[in-house]
């Protein structure tokens, strides 16, 4: 997938061949920071206010000074896209480290490391048509999962594991309650009304969840943000996970049994096609 | 401290300032990774067979293939010392990554990144004679925490807060249950007998706990594989810490409380005397 050439970085722009980091990165040696994905359609962000604010809030729970203001995030954001010329369907990846300094696990004084990229992504068409498969796996992450880490090893393996199954994303449990996925959010339908883990410290306050309660909201559909079990999910009208890159994705096997006979279910289709609405989606496919 | 020129990586020997990654390395964008600290004293290794299993271990479990197989990683290990003319004090930093590729959370067909560093690092002779602070706090970590991975934001906060409290370390519980500290195993002695959590996934498997165990064993201590509580903590007659780095370090204040008068207690000054012994110390401080 394209990769444009105009990186943004603490510095200002530079080309992609130029960035490169030393071994005592604390993000290499220690994972220490931040990230965020935030999706362009057409060549314009989607919820770029809901990553930026996420960015600050994950920044401020680890007591990481950014090298933007929030004002500055926006206008260099905005400068990203622009000097990139992105008119397409893509991403902006975007990670912020605590900088590079002799490995010692206590915080150095040096400034932070910033980067961020455009990189194309054409919508996932046919799954959101068809749906996917997941799989159901224990949730053994850390207690701080709002905080969009670069600690992401255990949710490595669990989509890892998905994919050695034939699958696109393993649903996590503790102690089978159902949080979220590895790099999703997770939701129910059942007798009409979602459900979905609510924003505890155990998931990430997804944007695009957030906006999948607005959407549900706006068409009359009930939204419960109450706990479900591995049993709850097993007996579900319907089940779709939600992100940045995934949208509103139905998912219509879970561990090989099939969900709804298979097919995406009534209101996981609508709102697909709300989300394509607020997206201001020119290229529909619902 | 001083950084010796050599560096060891995946392709063969490179000089220090020649190392740089991309931003797409795997280590940066998802700490998906596993490393070892390995001491050297005048020069020579010391326990470099445990480490290195514990290597292959973490690497085995995170299904990461080694570049380097086990008996080539005691060479190459050993050659860094020499082509480096180490004579000193010092430790071995090491990691390998799962390479570097377009992000994705799942595995990316690449081989892995390895480096290793050798730099010098005094014993804490201080410390080592008066003992070290420590704060208590919540283990949030994840449930695989006998993995010894990049992962290691937690850590690195707890270690921070233990910083900012004027102290060394922070010994962390789970439910009230202590499992270890933020870079080294947690002890206590009571009624003469040692108590150290459990060999569970929980912990670091560490390589001088072992090697406590094997010292106690010696010399006719006590040393039981139970975990004990902030209670009996607090109650505790003497309380130690061990690490590659920290070796067995006395705890004279836990949370600003003394401990043992603030003193360092009978048992553990037996046990750091019989670690340089078995370290082969030359210089020795007890």
């Amino acid at each position: 997938m394209k990769l444009y050439e105009n990186l943004l970085t603490q510095s200002g722009f530079i080309h992609k061949d130029d960035l490169h980091y030393p071994f005592d990165e604390r993000g290499l040696q220690f994972g220490d920071g931040v990230y965020e994905v935030i999706r362009i359609y057409q060549g314009n962000y989607y919820l770029l206010t809901e990553h930026v604010e996420r960015l600050i809030r994950s920044a401020k729970a680890i007591k990481l000074t950014l090298p933007y203001s929030e004002d500055q995030l926006y206008k260099q954001l905005n400068e990203l896209l622009i000097k990139n010329k992105v008119t397409s369907d893509a991403k902006v990846y975007l990670q912020v480290t605590r900088g590079s300094a002799p490995r010692d696990h206590v915080f150095p004084g040096v400034s932070a490391n910033f980067y961020a990229y455009v990189q194309d992504l054409p919508r996932p068409t046919t799954r959101l048509q068809e749906g996917v498969g997941v799989i159901t796996q224990e949730d053994v992450r850390w207690h701080n999962c709002y905080i969009k880490s670069l600690n992401l090893l255990p949710n490595v393996l669990a989509k890892q594991e998905a994919k050695e199954n034939g699958c696109f994303e393993a649903i996590l449990h503790r102690d089978q309650t159902v949080t979220e996925c590895s790099s999703s959010n997770a939701y129910i339908v059942k007798d009409g009304k979602i459900f979905t883990h609510p924003e505890t410290n155990n998931i990430l306050h997804g944007c695009v969840r957030s906006r999948v309660k607005k959407l549900a909201k706006q068409n009359g559909i009930l939204l419960e943000e109450t706990p479900f079990t591995l049993e709850q999910l097993n007996d579900a009208d319907e089940v779709f996970l939600s992100s940045s890159t995934a949208e509103v994705m139905p998912i219509v096997a879970i561990n090989q049994s099939l969900v709804n006979n298979g097919k995406p279910g009534k209101i996981t289709r609508l709102l697909q096609t709300a989300y394509e609405q607020d997206a201001r989606i020119k290229k529909t496919i619902f």
